[in-house]
């Protein structure tokens, strides 16, 4: 049932198993002269062995629309790329993982920055939080699509998802979860202008398609529901999506389920 | 796909996503007078978010099989129950979570060791290993399923694998994971002496109604396969099953993938 997206089945109970909150967590956040730089940094750490909480990344396009908004100095006014990484744990292993992570990913940085005190980290992941909404407040209106890729391809996916907003004369930038190869590759517009709203959606039909083409997925997180509805015929074969819509029928054979999502076509 | 036991599909391509091995890996070992007070331990154990790596158990008659096996003096002769963990981590992380779990297992131990020698820490998991060949060799013969139960009612699937054993005249004994609740439920007999194996599929069926019945699993990690086929049905309600036959017709209508497997009856 899982990934089923309530189409299936509707859960009565569950039982969880906690996680104990880590003692401690520490950030650390690298700029890059470029995308090339700043994926081989995120390669280095996973290639470490670095097992981080987070690997996150914003695009220059990103930085440039966050950065007046960014919670302290950087040593670097126009970064090419950003990473942020987060080491948590004991308190005695969160600082030392924080210690290879800013070696790993000092490397080839421009600026690197390694918070400790408590407002300062706070501060810094609030900045984080409102990366979508600043963004989104550039012309108004954006579109954002949850692409993901292998991380190999993370550089390219991130490039062509400038390449495909330019194609459609669109704003563009990303960020996302870098150590997952998840982007929110996103397309801005002001939400009068004429024609801007169809061509957001021709891009996003551009980026779909990007994803399958690299080796991912159109969905990297935020799944299919009525967004993405009909998309995974990209990325699946037919005989897929029919087994698919066998399994439908066999779990929900009167459509009550969360009826219209995923798959294409009002009743099923 | 995930629990099909390759009735469903074949596996052609697989990604894996590698976890660094630890630096170090540090085993607690502690016995207990009896059954509840070794339960009590490994909740204990889970109840303070301590990360083990391994919370194994074995039970007093299980134990005194293996005993003359045993690698060194525990300090206790006959002990009720034993609970063996292990930390992992950096070498840092693992010596104290060590010494964390050394303090909650200890708090009602008759005997408790951990060893920091490599050789001695090889030799403690190589006993641990061979437990179920020195089980089977006690009378020639061994049936042991594979059931899980709740957490809370661990202790209880321990003390009634034996009732079970001894209510069908058959030596019983069990070991198992039981940080996952994970019981090994063994029964022992010779071979060749007439009706024991019948008694000892008989007892079976009974572990099979005490997991259920405790609110587990029949199978806690070794799956259906040919052995349990048909035993879901104590598990799942009619229609539960009903769907997991359409699924397979769905994905297998010639019933070409691992036929006679899971569900009860030759076709499907």
């Amino acid at each position: 049932l899982i990934g089923s997206e309530g189409t299936l089945a509707v859960i009565t109970a569950a039982w969880l198993r906690l996680v104990p909150a880590p003692e401690l967590a520490l950030p650390v956040l690298a700029s890059y002269a470029d995308v090339a730089a700043g994926c081989a940094a995120v390669q280095r750490v996973l290639a470490n062995g670095l097992a981080v909480a987070a690997l996150e990344y914003m695009d220059a396009r990103t930085l440039a629309l966050c950065a007046r908004d960014f919670p302290f100095a950087l040593g670097d006014d126009a970064p090419g790329f950003m990473v942020l990484a987060e080491a948590d744990g004991s308190a005695s292993e969160a600082r030392a993982l924080a210690a290879e992570l800013a070696r790993v990913l000092g490397e080839d940085a421009t600026a690197l920055h390694a918070p400790t005190d408590r407002r300062e980290i706070g501060a810094l992941w609030r900045w984080r939080e409102r990366t979508s909404l600043v963004v989104a407040a550039a012309h108004g209106g954006k579109l954002s699509e949850d692409i993901v890729v292998p991380l190999d391809r993370l550089a390219e996916a991130i490039t062509a998802t400038l390449e495909i907003g330019a194609a459609h004369g669109l704003d563009a930038c990303s960020w996302g979860h870098a150590g997952d190869g998840n982007l929110h590759s996103t397309l801005l517009f002001a939400p009068g202008e004429a024609g801007a709203l169809e061509r957001a959606d021709a891009a996003a039909e551009d980026l779909f398609a990007l994803a399958v083409r690299l080796g991912g997925s159109i969905s990297g997180e935020h799944g299919i529901g009525y967004a993405k509805r009909g998309q995974l015929a990209r990325q699946w074969a037919p005989g897929a999506l029919a087994l698919h819509a066998q399994i439908k029928r066999a779990f929900d054979p009167k459509n009550l389920l969360n009826p219209g999502k995923k798959l294409a076509g009002g009743a099923r």
